[in-house]
């Protein structure tokens, strides 16, 4: 296949991922309706830059090396899409660690600014020629992205353990699915076309559009899945969800 | 009238309705002030895109078809200046519907990506030439489109039915105006200059002058108006503003 | 020292102050842990601005008159930092006023969009080379400037007065500070190199960069020690922050 074929396909999964989302979430709840609202968008935005890349508008062609005639397509509009695309994704995992109301604003503030600067460094890193400059940025990038798993690792945990266990139990998950899969992503860039181009443009194409179906739809109905049970739940026992008081005290 | 004097004279329009809507909305609550600002807000943006327009730097001059000496000017910063306002607009309409407090967070959260999906998606129209390109980034903006006018319709006229007569009315006056204005804009996109270029530069600087004017200052002036009109009787009254308990109950 | 070693000394100087910030605030309240991500965020959001212009990538090479060979170098990155790290230091002014809880939220998002106009207007002012447009734009980055100067003395202020002594002192002084420090950089532009060109790229850059480290890592340590002592008096005393009722009477 080629890198089109790859663009049209993964245009047409998030499509049918964000309809999916979109059209099972159910709304029972203001907050159920926002995360369902939330996971469906991530695909939407997802969708318009494939079909930006697929329309051969998602790229610039960029020197490679001395040579004139040698020429790469850095495919930026990725970099766009993610740069919406991963804040919405993480502030959906904050409301699943704080399902019984958003507190820790400054945490969950500080992990989206990481997060759209790791998103701004691997820009650069991919935009980069020279060597140096290139991975100073995939470094920053990186120490951004160590960022991000520390307030998913310590507050949004910790505020989790508040919850009641089926929350406690959901967050996990999520964090842990999310952790993993987007570790796989600073790999895939590293040897792929805007890294050392160990690998062809159809398999980085290819490997990155798995990744983001994963990311977005897969992680999306998975994350609504779990939303409804928990909701489900909330609106059996008609107690309240929150195990214990309204974190007036101290936050640490 | 050359495009410049148009544009030069709507600049003129905005700054004195930015200034009419700045001085004139009162502040008694909170949300009047809130209603006054953002309303104040949009066409000083608004000025600021004539501005640059004005002074040839909104436009960039891209080929027209195979000959290299034919070009036209693409005014990109329409699309910018609508990518900041649109949503102000909406997030004020939002606050129409649910005067006596903002709830529906996602629908609203959702209404404001589907509109800046919109604008992006038509800033790709503008700027593309191949033809079928063209109108599928058209297709993509009509359908975000339609998801705007989904939310107003149906979760904001929802939530408006909760509050008191004169709060549903004016919501609803304020929709149907904001519908019916922003309906005329792609059908001048399809004719002007970004379009099917049936229509001349001048027209198309004139007419969507012209909308932008009532869109944004007309529009405001009347949304402010209505507003002071039911903080008077919030304020006359004392008595709660709300028709029904807070939403605590499952959003559908 | 060149150019390049002043944009690496103050990339040095960024990311130690940001290590300050981040590692000497403390997180006993919400509030506290807010203030000290805020303040923390903004140099890590000016190293990565440094890092690109160290570089070579923050800055485009723009004509400078009738001969083609006069060139000088535009750094853009400023605008951009400047464009996410005022707002957030503005925000962060806001909670120091309204210690007890955020309210006045239209006059807040007001000040950040006049905020906003005001760099991107600054922007197009170093951008432009014919004269009249340089400094009709410069004119209206300093008309936006008032807007945030007026939101900062006139609704903040008053707000700050509904709060215990200490706190509308601390006010005070921030206010005063960023002020007075805010003020330099118009003047700085005047005759730097975006403007008149009365001083040399060298000196230019070590004024912007001086008056940076000042105004966001010097400013960052002391709003966030005033805070401290504001935290410690709130939990020694356990009584009620607010001095007067909750602002649900009319604003002004």
């Amino acid at each position: 296949m080629t890198v089109q074929t790859w663009l049209w396909l993964t245009l047409f999964a998030m499509s049918l991922g964000a309809a999916a989302i979109l059209f099972t979430a159910k709304r029972r709840t203001p907050e159920e309706e926002t995360d369902g609202i939330l996971h469906g968008i991530v695909p939407l935005i997802a969708a318009a830059s494939y079909l930006a890349m697929a329309c051969g508008q998602g790229a610039i062609r960029l020197p490679l090396g001395a040579d004139p005639a040698a020429q790469w397509d850095f495919y930026f509009a990725r970099y766009i899409d993610w740069t919406f695309t991963t804040p919405i994704l993480l502030y959906a995992l904050a409301t699943d660690a704080m399902h019984s109301g958003m507190r820790r604003h400054g945490a969950v503030f500080g992990m989206l600014a990481a997060d759209v600067l790791m998103i701004a460094a691997a820009l650069f890193f991919g935009a980069s020629a020279t060597a140096w400059i290139k991975w100073t940025w995939y470094a920053v990038s990186c120490g951004a992205f160590l960022g991000v798993y520390y307030v998913i690792w310590v507050p949004l945990l910790e505020e989790s353990r508040r919850e009641r266990e089926d929350v406690r139990a959901a967050f996990r998950r999520n964090a842990a699915f999310l952790s993993v899969v987007w570790l796989i992503y600073p790999l895939v860039l590293i040897v792929g076309t805007d890294g050392l181009k160990l690998v062809s443009p159809v398999l980085t194409t290819a490997l990155i559009a798995v990744l983001d179906v994963v990311a977005k739809v897969v992680f999306g109905l998975m994350a609504v899945g779990e939303r409804a049970r928990i909701v489900d739940r909330d609106l059996h026992e008609t107690r309240p969800v929150r195990r214990s008081a309204p974190s007036l005290a101290p936050a640490e």
